[in-house]
């Protein structure tokens, strides 16, 4: 019998349930413990007979987690939980605060060597399976341009952003790729795009009874760094029909690299793309595949942190090498 | 300055065209020479300076190229080529008979190991990129279903098998995905489909003058294993229109895994597509940033036969992991 990767969560929100959920479906992954900061009696997940954990327990755990999978958020939790974990047990996290990676990634990386650890940074969609797909294309096709576009799906920032308008009950936003940038890439264009012309921002509002509606809606269409840059609808509705239309957690995108090859200049489009039912049950399905790459690296003594650019693709996988090489190769 | 990576070309087909001028795009690697069978001084290429030197000398140039990229063909070349220069050279391949590759990988891997050499073989786009998709999307979204669809394109196969047709002069064969059943998947159905549902075949045939056209139309349409299990259209047509409409050699395809997580089965659907106006070309170009791969594992000790499974992402940029993940992530 194959020995189980035994799985540790940490932070209970959407992307935990994700990875619980995920690992649900691995045969070779076992769920141990899911550890948070709250009230464990105040939690119902999803595997029977799993411990939830007051996170002050944690080391208790230490030999019985193969890799703990860190799902807090990037803003507070991360910069601190990557480091600290990566010390104690093999980790993979979703840290997407792009311009702080070299950062994170060298305190995590000192974290987990000084421990002999193995720790995934950046695992998910963007950063992620995107960031590998600009990697490869850009390797493949040197003369070209690459685009990334997101949407149609919830953007959690600007829904939040919304929320702190004066007058605001409720929102959520949409991040939306404009068609007509899509569609001249896709047809071999390779235009020079502004912010405005690639994304358009839709907006669902719940006002507070009696608020100033046109003044909600000039404040956030003028926001610096969420809004103003872009072209911005918003639409008010009523509490029920945001609980109604906009509960579920819809994202995607494509990231297309337009290039050119040889003398006459052929050309050639490379496009990946998502259509996601559930942004965080899909980014904890790429975290749990990571979570296996990160035992086996482990097992094989490459420690420190890892991006998705440092791992073979095939340590994502249950299957042999030989396996693979005969079915999916 | 930083030494740059020696490339020679085995075989100077469409392919190995496709692999000096993809030489020429990447700054960090210099050709040095092409081998070839046929007498040198026949021999047009592209990069000025280099040696077209016949395939008896290649000894003398054991210490002067990195890597050997192999340009022949799968059914006759490769099976002996692969082998004998895994272990005088480290070689890049395009090694494509599926149902051959565990007993391909095994020899050149044997002959590799021996020599020190490390050989990356089947690379290209399918065996290759989308190799890397099927497997990737499959650890990720597990439950689910993946579909590999090629074309619009040219197979060089079936054009054959057209040519051996009596009364046929010249033909050309376009692969054509069905778009319904594209568009089936796409939508998030996971139908069963047979092969005539997923692709038709497009002929192009210039028939010798007084040749029996209704007779060649039916026995092209009822050849076993290329296309009696399609539906297959036949246009007759002049060798002047062969040659103005029909000489490019455009290809691409797309894999999709359409798959479910969840309790109440969120669906997802991820695609990777590819549109080529020059399938030689994009072929040489991916084969040329798995040269860099190779020279890389081979200067680190890793030896024997690889595969797209087998080697990080990153590897295959001319960046700096720091710059990746500073650009990339």
């Amino acid at each position: 019998m194959i020995k189980k990767i035994r799985i540790g969560i940490l932070g209970y929100g959407n992307i935990g349930r994700g990875v619980e959920l995920a690992v649900m479906q691995n045969p070779d992954m076992e769920l141990k413990a899911i550890f948070t900061r709250r009230n464990p009696d105040s939690i119902k997940n999803f595997t029977e007979g799993i411990k939830i954990v007051n996170t002050e327990d944690i080391m208790k755990y230490k030999d019985v987690i193969d890799v703990l999978i860190l799902c807090g958020g990037s803003a507070s939790d991360l910069p601190e939980q990557g480091p600290e974990y990566a010390g104690l047990f093999n980790c993979v996290d979703s840290f997407d605060t792009h311009a702080k990676i070299p950062e994170y990634f060298a305190n995590v990386d000192k974290a987990a060597k000084a421990a002999g650890k193995t720790a995934a940074i950046s695992i998910g969609w963007d950063p992620g399976l995107f960031s590998m797909n600009r990697m490869l294309t850009e390797a493949v096709i040197p003369i070209g341009e690459t685009y990334t576009f997101w949407g149609r799906g919830v953007s959690q920032g600007h829904s939040d952003a919304i929320r702190r308008v004066e007058g605001v009950k409720n929102a959520i936003q949409y991040t939306i790729p404009v068609e007509e940038a899509v569609n001249r890439i896709r047809n071999g264009e390779e235009p020079e795009l502004t912010t405005r012309d690639k994304h358009l921002r839709e907006c669902f509002v719940v006002a507070d009874e009696g608020a100033d509606k046109a003044k909600i809606e000039e404040t956030i269409k003028n926001m610096p760094n969420y809004f103003s840059d872009y072209n911005t609808i918003v639409h008010f509705i009523s509490e029920e029909e945001l609980r109604r239309d906009h509960s579920r957690m819809p994202h995607g995108g494509f990231v297309i690299r337009s290039g050119k090859t040889g003398l006459d200049k052929n050309k050639h489009l490379i496009e990946f793309s998502l259509k996601l039912d559930s942004n965080p049950e899909f980014t904890g399905s790429v975290m749990a595949a990571y979570a296996r790459a990160v035992a086996r690296l482990n097992a094989e003594g490459r420690t420190g942190a890892v991006t998705v650019f440092d791992i073979p693709l095939g340590y994502l996988s249950p299957k042999t090498p030989e396996v693979l090489r005969k079915e999916l190769l």
